[in-house]
């Protein structure tokens, strides 16, 4: 996996919201080896960590030769972040274009330990 | 009925929600035997099972040829998907295509047993 | 008052939501003699009773003629809706079209006995 | 037929144009005595004589009643028109909302003598 | 002040709600002198008296030549319809357009006495 | 094939537009079995007849269990539209929905021998 | 009339477009004394002089207390704009709110001597 | 920093909410220098003050050539309002334009001591 | 290059078009390394062969690993499917996400000998 | 001016049309010294150069302190960029934000020698 980086979070006594909007996901079927599209929205409550934007934006691109399964790719990218930045709380939440005629859509969510 | 296909839940622990929309549902209406046209919206919170998608989309065309009245047809649904893979939670909603100048929306939930 | 229609609810053991949308209703204002348009959204939770969709497309048409006032009409709908279906639970909104550049939108709930 | 009112165009030298677009109108269809809902859109250049708009709205309105087809009531708005106001040129187009599913769209068009 | 009339509910006995959107509403910058312009919201519970809606719509045509801040105007529009009409509860918005870039929106509420 | 079903065209001293927009037209894929969605687009100029709306619905409803090709379905669709009411212009447009995420649009033309 | 100021055109040898949209134009219906509201769209080809911004807005709103029908308002305003910069191409649209449930749309075209 | 001026609330009695939407803000990135473009929402219910309006843009324009993450941005400007007008409860969102392909939004909320 | 397949047009008399929409291109910025996205729009005037589907949706995946700028990439699909279909017109659009906060749209346009 | 650069156009036998969309160009006006915000939109067919993206974000960047109207900022943008990559024909839009309520758009257009 690509490091995720973060930055010291300067305002960790006050509780506010992060949220990025990546509509430019893209990883592989593990059945059909086809691409797979989806738009990422990640929002969390950052404790001591903010995730750097950049970083995030080159770790969004390591899914692109990765074949693996809508309902796994939302719950490894929330694990990964949630190592990295440890967060109060976070969402990931992925929209996947249609398939076969259906849309998907995944959320998985985080609370930290004294939330 | 044809049947459900499920694929086991990588992060039980865990609960997360799974949303397909399918805009290509299509039956026969019993009375007249003229075919209606709806958007079905399936979310739900997966236990063991997660839905197979290609099985899902199998399942819902297999209603094709069936004369079925709204109400009867989305809690079927809702029956059968339950049925199949056991899921904490489930809701089905099916947007009926305009009949005689008024649009129809049907929800059903299910709930299961711990939660 | 035009006779509504019910037919047996097939699933009386679940709680679950029908809502109907008619864009093409038209009464005549009781001050001017002009006409009136709305559209009318109907949400209910059944009982032992589902309305039947041609019945109720009557019903609302049965108001062409009636010189009615927009808070008249939408408790004389929530009413007759209640009287001939007993549902759990029923919403009636009508959202008018603009008078004197002006749109209006009545909102009546009824919730039944047990709920 | 309501008689259509118009009063003198101040600027008869210019080519210019007028545009009414009522979402509100409604007439009878000859076969099943059912409602239908449409949105008229006129548009001409007058010559020596301009629509009055109060005028035009209750001449719409007076299809309320009538049984008529959408190709016969939007050629008969224009005739009417046309002979009511004598404009350089006039267009007249109704939008009518789906019935079995399916929408429909009737453009007439006009062109005075010496244009 | 233009005096705001009301009529008699005829459905006192339920909790309904009446909603009025105006988005002619004008009224002069007590500063600058300049028009603004808005969009009124009133959101209403009717206890004994419905407003009346042409005397509403006079009523909210009486700020064009009044030089008033928003925040004033939304206050102002509250607390005269709350006497005029003694509701059970009140929202008025209103929403602002762009002054140097900047839209503004201003949501006062009123509860009554028992509610 | 169904046969479609056209009435005379009571004002054929004039060219006028006609278009009707079915949202619900499916067929099946001949290679897949699977079924396809399309919006269909009919736009024409009557000459002694118009096509019966009614008829025009139960026409395309005949294609649900047809296997055919987009090209070739836009194309049959205009054929058989031209041979039943001999128009002196006609567009057939078919909007079908994403396949394999491509969306796709066929749009035939014909032009009678005096136009 | 209030005067409307110009400053000289840079360009004076290209043929470029200048378009104004002003959603905050109001004026005086000169039979019920109520206000009308419209939004203005202003597009000129300059010769020697553009209009200045601030100087368009308050010409327009000086119609605020005047009492203009639809169609000579804007008519006005063309022959007022084009006395004031002498364009090459000018055209004033006006597009009014609904009355009575219809809105009107006015367009007016001015084409100078060399163009 | 800019000075905020605010002017004395007239109706302290009641709890009301303000909101301005700002879509012109732009500081400049610190890593790389260039520019980052944002939207603005500021709600807040006041208690004593109410920031003028004018003031409030000039304010939010000083930030056009500081270096600041959007992060820091939101948190400052949410602490220099509360600074300046001693709301009741005060909401400051950014919703910042696309960077590499993903947009961000920054949420920070203030609660006063007695709410 | 992967190879493009055909198969033959059943309609070769008569000029039709077919327009392709595929939102999932993408390919390699070859200065930067990092993904670009954008939507192809193909539409073509068939002549003896009709671009098959799957196939051009295969050949558009090949560009997932190429390092190749916007104008290239749009000229060689432009290039490489009139060398595989020999239609009598074809025009190729590619709409680029934003780079930098600018979107970008290259239009590129072929006819064939004989039109 | 900062420097725009360009690269050779691989297909100068073709012609093909680039558009570049900017939503985020801000300047200052001249007259009050405050920003001005605008979308820009850039059209144009290359001859032997292509105007390098990145090149021309920063050219346009470098408007953000300069004080400059409306009408000759998008005139000096196409002079600068004509002059810079001398394509065969070129447009260049400005969507400039609301000022006083008014929102302006500003077309210049260029056409080179031969075409």
């Amino acid at each position: 996996m690509l490091k995720l980086e973060c930055f010291p979070n300067q305002f960790p006594d006050r509780d506010y919201e992060v949220e990025h909007t990546c509509p430019e996901f893209t990883a592989v079927c593990p059945k059909t080896g086809q691409p797979d599209f989806a738009t990422i929205v990640i929002h969390y409550v950052p404790d001591q960590h903010v995730i750097e934007l950049k970083s995030l934006k080159y770790y969004l691109f390591s899914f692109r030769d990765r074949g693996i399964f809508y309902e796994h790719s939302i719950n490894t990218i929330l694990n990964d972040l949630v190592a990295a930045s440890k967060p109060r709380q976070m969402t990931v939440i992925g929209h996947f274009n249609a398939r076969g005629g259906v849309t998907s859509k995944i959320t998985v969510r985080y609370s930290g330990p004294s939330h």
